[in-house]
């Protein structure tokens, strides 16, 4: 269990630091999208000052499920955090995240566009008072454009942004991406956003201003389908578990159970055709090459599931793994989480939570140097509870 | 269409320049998840040199869909990239490589594991003859741990990494999420990771070493199952459209067809039943919270599309945008490629392919002041295309 007491982001001694040690940045943001961006942002060495609503803070505290009433949906996002509560309609507490501006790298909300405006901190007059503070903005449409003040959840940009179109079983219903991709994405395309700004900031000396869109986030993953409805008038639905360009890209059953193989290239598909002990596949025209394989995915497989039938999943990954052909194993998240290389990379971290409990969350992917080591984990923070210390540090 | 001429990431006279403008990437990467970084870093003004095997280069430009032979795959994710074709076991080739990473600042590559230490490019000695040079590496499963030297694509780490298991129809077969996840997700740490480098290069002077690991990254996507896992011991399943946490957060039938709503919290839930005419559902103790309402989400799906049944998709979407309620239509790919909003928020590019047609790619989701209008895109490269200038600029 980590202790809850260690200042955040302290490197030990005669060690290296993290990368953004230094920047600090000032979260307005709730939920999921800001707050994912200020956790890879705070994981990677920056101090997160986030700034709740006295009124029960972040929506999130709120969602399930919870351990002794702590929600587990905030906890896995707001490590690294410092909390504090302030509203910011009431002149006092303006000027405390004022006064926080004044030496702050960023500033990052995710109010529906209009709200900051609403608020008095437009660009135009964060940029004069603050000149090389960088401003964020996460909403479902971004600043500009026809929907720029609808609101928006992950759902919304999901389905409006098209991945559901192209996800699940083929002639079945859309599916919903199992996790929060509208969200998660935009926090991903946001934290890009930043330290883009960040590096030029250290080229000019000024801030910049960096508006995400949710839904822009989207087109941005569908390049893929996009691409492909522009050049065949195709459109792209849902596939169940294949590749709709590449194959074999697929899962396929085995004598107990199934098997996902992903060969990308001619080379590799001779490689898995000697492995199966079915040369004669890659010398098939219609099995040669990856356009001629895409045409007859369906006859591919079925020779291969009628070949796969002949031995178990276990004895398969073996003679792949000894091939080097691309493969692995149906995971459920049970499975993920005891798999020895997942936690050999870091990938899972204990939190405390609750009564003094052990949360296990996912770890920050993002390796450089040696100071992923260096991550000491800080608990999420209780609702304003770095209060009496942010005060007194920014004293107006 | 865009002139193919144009010099790469040259902003007009008289504006600004784009964020990473000055920075120079040398990209060994193929496929998928390196080229999408790369795109980024391209995007946002870095200077992108893709080098290529002058075996038919980049693997991608095999995969269909194709125009005028030319892939709409490749296509899609290698604008504003130079070419050159380089075998990196000809001494020859190697050196042009070598003299582009003294000037260098990223050198990013996606091989498996192991690959760029066999050609004698390891971190040791990249950082010793080119100490800024930040050496970004994605691999299947990075470049540590028990599956370090095991080839991936995305559809292993999708299945591996748990997503596919927690997306499908409720009672339904896992599904594979309908764009490549996997790379594409991997593409994007490896640009906060090569970001977070360049930043603290600009503290020290001194490059750094980026390690992603594909599996990893699908952790990292993967936090709300894991959290939720670990809270309860209850193996997160795919759940059709349905939030896990949130309700109501789902697609429901109208009289014509469906509609999406997405309410986050208690607030907007009341909303949502005063503009349905049924403000009694607000105070209902099944419904009355987020908790509650997560755990009665097939009796609040059933009362709403009861109620949803008495008039068309177009009236309820009228209804709760005057009442400002997150809901959207499910979009198709030639509904979302033809949304006057995203075409307002320039996430549409043509860029031209084959003889001289026109593809409709996906844009840069990245906006940052107004350098987003100076990103006058170069057209994907022919294999090889930038050969003689880049070597007279390059001499050895």
């Amino acid at each position: 269990m980590t202790n809850p007491t260690i200042p955040p982001n302290t490197p030990p001694a005669g060690q290296g630091q993290l990368p953004l040690a230094g920047l600090t940045v000032v979260d307005l943001t709730r939920v999921l999208s800001g707050p994912y961006c200020t956790m890879m942002l705070a994981d990677l060495g920056a101090r997160v000052i986030k700034i709740e609503h006295p009124d029960g803070g972040d929506d999130s505290r709120q969602v399930g499920p919870f351990v002794d009433g702590e929600s587990a949906y905030f906890a896995s996002i707001n490590r690294n955090k410092e909390s504090i509560a302030l509203d910011l309609k009431q002149p006092d507490d303006r000027k405390v995240l004022d006064k926080m501006l004044e030496t702050a790298d960023v500033l990052i909300e995710n109010f529906r566009a209009g709200v900051m405006e609403k608020l008095g901190y437009t660009w135009a007059a964060l940029h004069a008072r603050y000149p090389k503070l960088v401003f964020a903005s996460i909403s479902g449409f971004g600043q500009t454009g026809p929907y720029r003040n609808r609101p928006a959840y992950d759902m919304v940009v999901q389905a409006m942004g098209g991945l559901m179109s192209v996800t699940g079983e083929a002639g079945g219903n859309p599916a919903r991406v199992g996790v929060s991709i509208g969200d998660i994405g935009a926090g991903l395309y946001a934290t890009i956003g930043i330290q883009s700004a960040l590096l030029k900031r250290a080229a000019t000396g000024l801030g910049e201003r960096v508006d995400i869109s949710m839904l822009d986030c989207q087109v941005a993953l569908l390049e893929n389908p996009i691409a492909r409805y522009s050049a065949t008038g195709g459109v792209p639905k849902p596939l169940g578990t294949r590749h709709p360009s590449i194959t074999p890209f697929d899962m396929f059953a085995t004598r107990d159970g199934f098997i996902v193989i992903a060969v990308g290239n001619d080379a590799l598909f001779t490689t898995l055709c000697t492995a199966l002990g079915r040369e004669e596949w890659a010398r098939d025209p219609r099995f040669a090459t990856v356009p001629a394989r895409n045409e007859h995915h369906a006859a591919l497989k079925e020779a291969l599931e009628a070949r796969l039938a002949d031995a178990t999943t276990a004895e398969w990954e073996a003679a792949l793994e000894a091939a080097g052909v691309p493969h692995g194993p149906l995971n459920g998240v049970p499975e993920l989480v005891e798999n020895a290389h997942v936690a050999a990379r870091g990938m899972l971290l204990d939190i405390g939570i609750g009564n003094g409990k052990a949360l296990r969350v996912a770890g920050n992917p993002v390796k450089i140097g040696t100071a992923d080591a260096l991550s000491g984990v800080r608990n999420p923070p209780a609702l304003d509870q770095d209060r009496a210390r942010l005060l007194a540090e920014f004293r107006v």
